[in-house]
């Protein structure tokens, strides 16, 4: 496949699958995975398709402040996160380096009302506390298109 | 939950899961992920039933012997895998070590002719050199059950 023909595949994948499957490094050098929230999936999310597209190759998710990934994060930043269209047999990987994003701003942009049910406190809003974003910015992408393999490095 | 109940939901995840998400460290200590065929999802593989029950923790995987993935095994044995049903977000990841199958009459007694595919030499079998069988031996187990948090230390 030619790089376009890639980027389109990879911009079709991310933007709908259900989950973003995320892999973080823990304390003893054990890579844990868990499902996230899409916020790539544009039917889910479609207000968030002009503040989240696709590419770059910066992925951003939300998470909680509380849980374990976070400090993780803080002692290791190697990541990466797969996409999946499970009836389709394509998925990719995106893999670099996670981190947590501290802009205010950023965080008041991307926050959705239903999250509340994911956060215990009074603010009921994006000041929660307990809620984060999180940011993986990739380096190299590699896939199966259902009939084979792909490998994209993305240029800095 | 009591353990009792993780167990049986743990199982019916893995019976279910469409693919197995399994996760390996590359020799620059980046997590990778990629979909694998679940040889647990009784649908699929009824006849790998009696051969692969669950529990034991221990999960089985068909692989290439070329595989990128392979050369990651020998040097770094932490593996994790996520099973999940996306329809019902219920996902579980096991935790623990992979290592390489070498034992033939394990690796005659899981091949599936329909596999072939896979493989480009002419022994169109259980012998052909680029076929693999991996086990991840779990340790620990994490999930979500859609409405709260799982963890589950395995017993040795």
């Amino acid at each position: 496949m030619k790089d376009i023909e890639i980027v389109a595949f990879c911009t079709d994948v991310v933007t709908r699958s259900k989950f973003a499957y995320l892999t973080t490094v823990n304390k003893d050098n054990e890579p844990e995975t868990r499902a996230m929230l899409n916020l790539y999936n544009r039917e889910q999310y479609p207000t968030l398709e002009k503040l989240l597209p696709f590419p770059p190759y910066e992925i951003y998710f939300t998470t909680n402040t509380s849980s374990e990934k976070m400090k993780e994060i803080e002692s290791n930043t190697k990541s990466c996160v797969y996409f999946v269209i499970e009836i389709d047999w394509h998925g990719i990987m995106l893999n670099g380096d996670i981190e947590i994003v501290k802009d205010q701003d950023i965080k008041k942009k991307l926050w959705q009302d239903e999250w509340v049910m994911y956060y215990t406190s009074k603010t009921k809003d994006y000041t929660d506390p307990d809620y984060s974003i999180l940011k993986l910015t990739a380096n190299y992408i590699k896939g199966w298109t259902g009939r084979e393999k792909i490998r994209f490095e993305i240029k800095k």
